[in-house]
């Protein structure tokens, strides 16, 4: 146990309290002024350490100096979210000294924010704030216990006298419940907009859109058999499908079309961002689709499918927008620039937040 | 951005909807019947990759196939949940493949859950389960806005008829207020004591310990004068010190002391988890303290101080102990095997958890 003694020790020492002649502790990452960002790593045996990150075109090297501390400034980055990690001779590493991570299943990044001059819909305000609370569900479709995450509006009322409607907002593949939160800062998004007037208060679910193992229509299941009774059980939701809104990023934006369309008597508004569909349950569900376009126009108030023209999916959701055209499904698709990212993520729900409930 | 788009098309891959034809997701860690773990990372270009784990005397090395997964099965492994590491080349990496990660503000390690047989008393059981809320206050104290962890227990009533009793939980220094319950299960374990009986309900309060920069004392004012009116502004809330405990670990377990101690008025119930006491704030306070024990065990219901025999700390919190037997202060001390681990926090807050509210 020496090495874990060791371990911990060090760990006390960085962890704030340290008197003054111990080493000093690493600020990274550190944002500027001029929005120019600092990020540094410590390692006295590595021989390469490089900054990637989806500010950057390409990694670039960090430089050591002789106490061990690799570092970088990065010129002035354009105020948002962005992911990045450290790679060390090869290996890619979240950034130690960064308490903020990229909630993932796979590889976890970390997250650096550049604020704006004027506070960002993402950021943190001096509004009144929401809460998101955690909690557990029993998926009979799924047969296992599940988390959710529940986002409810500054001043919520849980005496049941106010009623208010629902977003189900589903993550990317890969990505986790708390994605949307921890990554798309949609409860600030949801705060900021709501203290604005600009959106109406409303719950937002986030459930785990990921069934391991697939096959994903079960999460179509789960979604409509297990999640939003538990939520209508528990919450005071308002009735009628023109008070349920699906939205979702990635593999979850195509969960959002198989959700949304084959329940349209449900969900009054269909907001898919950049969505992933080359799936079985998307073929099955789309290939062959003779819906009658006057009933779903009448039933779906909005519909739309949000994408940047340097996604690598950009051509494939074209497709899907043309599909839906062609077969006469109003829909209001937003084309911005920027690629498959979480940056996107933020503007397409603030988008669909000021859009969905009026 | 042609890199970045790669590795989120390999992220897709990965999500779980790879058609056959596709490299198949590496599943770590897998826990087997028998206790054994196997622990696998995929590198082509990794020359030693290594594990260290807490159920590890020393790390132990990872042997890598022709595909270029490395991997390693540990033999039987003791019932229970462990931070673990990859080291790759030498440097310390999360396991990738593993969702579950250490909250902290340093180095964030992955986590692994060994089941018991029997359910232990940590784990998810079929039982009915509390909710965890995350939300902000305004901290006078530190002139900002800071998040804290509200556990609130099954079939909480938000009505304000019943009341409940609150325990203020500090995690330890580098820790985050997410650590009690990712890392420590801190919920479940409420669930399953309070199913048994064996707890009484109650609300939980994780609210973030390190203050940036120090002084530390301020998190006491932040605490007392802040975090404490906030929840009981907002939650049904029993008056009285009877019904208000304090307990931490390391750091935490230090601040437990001096909060407890500094407001014996107000806290009932005093838990200290294998406190870190090296600080000013434990200096000023007890070093030349001559408290009148009577009143102070009259007030203080209990008042223990929990460590294990194997943590780098346990000699410093024997001395803790017998100064405050030395005091004449009434003590529970709670001796058990163990280092300076989580390992140990969940046993101790399982303890605790039956003595409180008594």
């Amino acid at each position: 146990m020496k090495n874990s003694k060791l371990i911990v020790f060090i760990l006390l020492l960085l962890g704030g309290f340290a008197k003054a002649q111990r080493p000093p502790v690493i600020v990274s990452p550190q944002v500027h002024a001029d929005k120019s960002v600092t990020f540094k790593y410590f390692s006295k045996t590595a021989k390469e350490v490089k900054l990637s990150g989806e500010f950057l075109k390409d990694p670039v090297s960090l430089s050591k100096d002789t106490s061990g501390v690799w570092s970088i400034t990065v010129p002035s980055i354009s105020p948002d979210i962005y992911p990045y990690n450290f790679v060390v001779d090869g290996t890619g590493v979240a950034d130690p000294n960064n308490t903020r991570i990229f909630a993932n299943e796979r590889f976890k990044r970390s997250i650096v924010d550049i604020p704006g001059d004027k506070p960002l819909i993402h950021s943190l305000q001096n509004v009144p704030h929401g809460k998101i609370t955690y909690q557990l569900y029993n998926s009979k479709s799924l047969n296992t216990t599940r988390q959710l995450l529940v986002y409810t509006p500054p001043n919520f009322d849980a005496s049941g006298k106010t009623k208010y409607p629902v977003l189900y907002l589903i993550h990317g593949g890969s990505d986790t419940e708390e994605t949307w939160t921890k990554v798309g800062n949609a409860n600030f998004i949801a705060d900021n907009l709501i203290a604005q007037g600009k959106a109406k208060p409303m719950i937002i679910v986030m459930p785990y859109g990921n069934v391991r193992p697939a096959p994903m229509p079960d999460f179509t299941k789960d979604v409509v058999n297990d999640v939003i009774p538990f939520i209508e059980a528990n919450y005071p939701v308002k009735a009628g499908s023109e008070n349920r809104a699906v939205a979702g990023f990635s593999v979850g934006g195509g969960q959002t079309l198989n959700i949304g369309f084959t329940n349209t008597d449900k969900f009054g508004y269909i907001c898919s961002y950049a969505p992933f569909t080359a799936t079985e349950e998307f073929k099955k569900n789309f290939d062959n689709w003779t819906p009658n376009a006057d009933v779903i126009n009448k039933q779906v108030k909005l519909f739309t499918i949000s994408v940047g023209t340097d996604d690598f999916l950009y051509e494939s959701v074209k497709k899907n927008i043309a599909m839906f055209e062609e077969k006469k499904i109003k829909i209001k698709p937003l084309i911005v620039s920027g690629g498959h990212t979480w940056m996107n993520c933020k503007l397409f729900l603030a988008t669909s937040l000021q859009e969905i409930f009026k």
